[in-house]
């Protein structure tokens, strides 16, 4: 077909003032984008387009407007997610816009494939307006299997996240939330094994408040975490302050049992566990001031919170964001499985049993191998997705909301 | 990879009560849907995704936040089309739902790709309020580098078109109107040269006031055709009914220069072109009264408004829009090259000009091989969306609404 010729991709913009950044291999690599559309049929001839289009696909339509459910059959519905961002909170780059974005979700989008074997579309929208990003998803789920919410920054995430999960019947997972939460609870679990510990006996400090460390903070609670501290920039979430929203309103009544108040570095004393998602700095002696075997993730990128040499002369377990340390805590461990797994059972949304059973299937990967510098597996291990898929899968049966 | 083993396409649903339908080809092409995303980047090894997603991801975001033009440059946006409809008038169907109309979107986004190089993604709505679509396209427009508009029902088809070509800045293009018109042209144009007439000494008679016949009237009337008079359901549209829309009212305006009220058929008396897009039957008397060497376009489908063996004995040339006769009109003679052609030169919107190159260059390809069953080229011949392309940009260009 004529397909190469006219491809826009092909024509030349390295002519203008643009050509410098055609060195760099990063823009090298994003030259038109990351992604492509494929046909998986066939159009060679008359015949081919006569049963892929007219005529041949009208039955297939009034099939399925007699019978809503075969458009999981007969559509690629159930196997693409809508990766769905304003552009408010992207990577550490915060509030960009939509079209700043878009190769981080292009980015998302070719992770789904490659790990969880989902199609993703990206999506950022020209809005931040949370009742019309709500609108525009809800409009646009028809065509979707399922939405990943991506970069949206909080406190607006949870309610879009909360208000699209009352309202539609498929999948809708703030990945910066729950992905992040999946992934650290399940290294904490190896961490706590190899060091022979109960998660019930951990104290847990988080510095961080928006989507991970509200969403971590919860998830830990659910798994049966001792305690869980949290601090945003003004010093520990707790019942006291008066300048809390809705969320961490919320959060200060579920978490820090012990009453603290002040600072993340005071709340570290004697702590078992540091979990940071803030791009902050914590100084050495607040890591030293840990409870002996201490874990720490310091997970900011590009800048863990404390460097992994200064966090291994006084943790058991040190885990950061970064793919050049061991112990890298990265969504794609937990996103492409999950939604494969709740695709394809049909879940009519992501349950807490399903996401606690993406943790415990991720942390069991690595096994009789588990050390203090494995504690999760690398996102390459080929094993990662197919496990997290058949859990997710199995508890989205368990808990009655799947759809096949 | 593990991409293949949790692929949620690969699950067997043939064991219900489905299976039945399995056994038809239209169903069984249909299968798990039509198309698929695919990576046009490696993700080999945790250096790829460094450069293809953190930490190497931030910095081209940062580019396009400094630099918004070049998110043409460095994500899929300049080379992806939204597929847009809201299942109101899907083929010859009607009002059938989102759901329902996913296969036709899916099958078009698979023609954008095989014929016109250009990736697509189908967006059925779960709204038919006229501002609802409206708002929902402004929001998605950031992460697309056109919209293609299908399957809505007139009038709203009208009104959506028009307010979402005046608030965004990529090219809008309802194709069941214009794509229609530029292939009808097109042929018009061919069946003319081959029987030595200008356009602007015919008289057309076009069946079907919908998006399709509103259209080909109007372009027919830019070309420079002698007379058109359009008919709906209650007969010819003429400034004297006080039943019309207001699009209908100022096609009364535009159209039927002889003021001929009454019936479609009447009109055909002497008339040298009939256009059928309505669906409706014409007498085979009311052919026979059409002038000598007439040109009859009967395109409904599945049923052709009069039966091309009927038609040949009465015209020089006819037209259908099916693949088992001659001379086939066919949309995808057009869209696929028209969006190609814009995308290439990054064109802010498809203007007028870019329409009648388009037909003229369609019409070109015919050449010399010129007859009466030959006065448009086969969907499948590779000369056609090159040739289209390459007008369409280069128009673009000449009218000034090329970004590149």
């Amino acid at each position: 077909m004529a397909a190469e010729i006219v491809n826009p991709r092909s024509t030349d913009a390295d002519t203008d003032a643009r050509a410098d950044l055609a060195f760099d291999p990063a823009f090298a690599l994003h030259r038109g984008g990351k992604m492509a559309i494929r046909a998986t049929v066939p159009i060679r001839d008359k015949d081919d387009l006569s049963l892929a289009y007219t005529p041949g696909v009208a039955k297939v339509c009034t099939a399925i407007a007699d019978r809503p459910e075969l458009v999981h059959d007969y559509t690629w519905k159930s196997q693409v997610v809508a990766v769905v961002t304003d552009g408010t909170a992207v990577l550490g780059l915060g509030d960009i816009g939509p079209e700043a974005s878009l190769p981080v979700m292009e980015g998302k989008a070719i992770l789904f494939k490659q790990f969880g074997g989902v199609d993703a579309v990206p999506l950022a929208l020209g809005t931040t307006d949370t009742d019309e990003i709500i609108e525009t998803v809800v409009r646009l789920a028809p065509s979707f299997g399922g939405v990943n919410l991506e970069d949206i920054s909080a406190p607006r995430c949870f309610e879009i996240e909360r208000r699209l999960q009352e309202r539609l019947d498929i999948p809708v997972f703030h990945d910066d939330q729950h992905g992040t939460a999946i992934v650290t609870l399940a290294a904490l679990r190896n961490a706590a094994r190899l060091t022979g510990r109960a998660l019930g006996e951990l104290r847990a400090v988080i510095s961080g408040a928006g989507a991970a460390g509200v969403a971590i903070a919860k998830f830990l609670l659910e798994a049966g975490i001792g305690d869980v501290a949290v601090a945003d920039r003004k010093g520990l979430v707790s019942p006291d302050r008066g300048d809390l929203t809705d969320v961490k309103r919320e959060l200060a009544g579920l978490t820090n049992r012990a009453r603290l108040s002040g600072s993340l570095d005071s709340a570290l004393s004697g702590a078992d566990v540091f979990i940071g998602v803030s791009g902050g700095t914590v100084p050495e002696p607040a890591i030293a001031s840990m409870a002996p075997g201490a874990f720490v993730f310091a997970m900011a990128n590009p800048n863990p919170e404390v460097h992994p040499d200064i966090a291994h002369q006084y943790a058991s377990v040190v885990a950061t964001g970064r793919s050049d340390y061991p112990n890298q805590i990265n969504n794609v461990l937990a996103f492409p499985g999950i939604f494969a797994g709740a695709l394809q059972v049909r879940a009519s949304r992501i349950t807490e049993g399903m996401k606690l059973a993406a943790a415990n299937a991720l942390a069991d990967v690595v096994g009789d191998e588990l050390a203090a510098d494995y504690v999760i597996p690398s996102p390459f291990d080929e094993r990662v997705a197919p496990a997290v898929t058949a859990a997710v899968a199995a508890a989205a049966r368990a808990e009655g909301v799947a759809r096949r």
